[in-house]
């Protein structure tokens, strides 16, 4: 099995969809518009982390793209709560990637206080042999969702996915300070939009 | 005047500082150390920017390089509220980078709820007509400390430097939804320190 | 005409496709193979380049996006003449790009000496407002061929398209020898090719 | 033996040089003045290829630093002959460079054809554990003396050295092609100044 050969595709689907990703950050921009995209990463999914999860998960080698659907991973970062919501409607017009699961734990977040909307997608990578149709996930939160998911993942890593009880209590109060962040955000948010439409009135008499 | 041209070594000392900062992450990571620096960010001042401080400081053109420090700045992002500390003990120690100046609105933050630290800096470029030094000032902040500012930033773009009282106050809320979470983070932080002696002392056995 | 909202799809079209070809060369150095692509490069036209030739062409502004099909362009250069031709074949079979006119200054150079293969194509770009189909004009040489076009650029910049005869003289001997460079070159590479062809019935055995 | 760690600070001094040679490129484009660089490379040399000079120039671990002077590499690429000897004039102005040898194939080309000029310098390092003095192989050339060094490079890499008496020739006949495409290009060099030096004259009255 060579890992550099087989991941080639997805490590383009990478790229390729940052690149997109930042153009629709800088359409917003140009017009003068809130973006509801602040800032993209990208990664491949590290082969060590690929052969946990199949042991995990008893996922084989053949059923591997099939099965294992976050191969290739893109991040969308929002300043607030409601971008999100425009951001999956952005995903759905385009004709490049074609949704085949969504999962919202932004409405519904899990026990461990993770938020994230995650979007599963076919996205078709043009291969020196041909089309290749590849599966991307697709997260999509605001800033302070992703800053507190940081912390969670660097902590499950030290602790092997065991986290103690009192330090995962802990998180959990970071978690509720972070989504407090956010909800404090969102009525600026609404501030400024009402705003502006004041703004606009007087512009259009 | 040739705006282009006069701020070409500003742009350079801000593109070298990048690539300066960001090796310093680079190192930790390689020593799988925990970063004091989470990201990196740089920018030279507009043009517009600079002609309304000059107006509103009185700053004359022949002073512009002697009283203006912020030309060029670079913004430091850490994960936790110590790693501040830990930033600017690195700044001093490095012979390429003088200190000239250091404000601390962290311990004794604004009243608009603004925090970061604040140093002023000598920077040497080579330029194709010898050395030049230029003054560049680096802030340093926690994520949520950064994301306040950013949205403070275009609320006061909007506003004109006057935002209304009533949203202020929600500023001021959202500072101190962010604060708490800095707060949070150190609190786990300190877990995660703890549980590492443990966890060294194992080893050393 | 706001020139940066107008170009910014062709922007994205060029930032897009140059992720795209880059990933083509990826794909032969991951597979150990000589990549037919040695470096890519892309512009979207300078907006004062584009009013003098709609001067020069009489092109409206009406008729500006379907008569000028070099607003996006791609450069894509190869190490051997040869190259070109798997270029050109990459191309056609790729799902994302439809080609609309070819035209071969390799086979039969312009009077300067100028050699490039030229292929307009039609790429779909995903804005916030929907798919847009837009042309893209790449242009396919060898380095020896990209080396002096560059030169000549600059002449014909310098000169206002009227390069005086004794210079133009000295250009035309120049681009003798950038193809007397390109031919020795082919000569190494069929070299390399048969011994590879050796090294392989060898390792088959 | 961690090379990762080993070879950071090198690896360092390449992204920190690679930034201020494109610095001073851009700061002649600014200008609007031909640059004598067109274009910068850089890398640090792969650790298979540490091993095997290692072995051939029977360097050891402890004097690897001092004896191997090309661990980092930077590659400076030129338009004309002319100007690699303007790009060595700007590294001996630099005060963050330190030259310790100099070695020019360009007027005393190698047997096998090969032509660079060679500049061995001494950079520091910031590290996180104070300033630490690191090699630097800098190249100059001019692009066609790059595109027949990597022919080169590829031939020796594939023959292991032993590069075949008839390719050889050839190779040495390519040399031959690309040094007279510097030389017509040379010539129209002096052209394009004398041209200059006319127009010049003439806004002077």
């Amino acid at each position: 099995m060579d890992w550099e050969v087989f991941l080639t595709p997805y490590k383009q689907a990478v790229e390729e969809l940052k690149i997109k990703f930042k153009g629709v950050r800088d359409e917003y921009e140009q017009a003068d518009h809130h973006s509801p995209i602040e800032f993209v990463t990208g990664r491949v999914k590290p082969i060590r982390s690929i052969l946990d999860k199949m042991k995990r998960k008893r996922i084989s080698m053949k059923n591997l793209e099939e099965e294992m659907h976050d191969l290739a991973g893109i991040r969308v970062m929002c300043q607030f709560v409601e971008d999100i919501n425009r951001v999956i409607e952005l995903i759905r017009k385009r004709n490049d990637i074609e949704i085949i699961e969504e999962r919202d734990y932004v409405t519904r977040q899990k026990e461990s206080g993770y938020r994230s909307y995650h979007v599963v997608v076919k996205y078709p990578v043009q291969t020196i042999e041909g089309e290749k149709q590849v599966h991307v996930e697709i997260q999509i939160r605001t800033l302070a969702m992703n800053f507190w998911a940081t912390i969670e993942h660097s902590l499950n890593y030290k602790y092997n996915k065991k986290i103690p009880i009192n330090i995962q209590k802990r998180l959990q109060r970071a978690a509720e300070a972070a989504s407090r962040l956010d909800e404090e955000m969102s009525e600026i948010r609404d501030e400024i939009r009402e705003a502006q439409k004041v703004f606009q009135k007087k512009e259009e008499k």
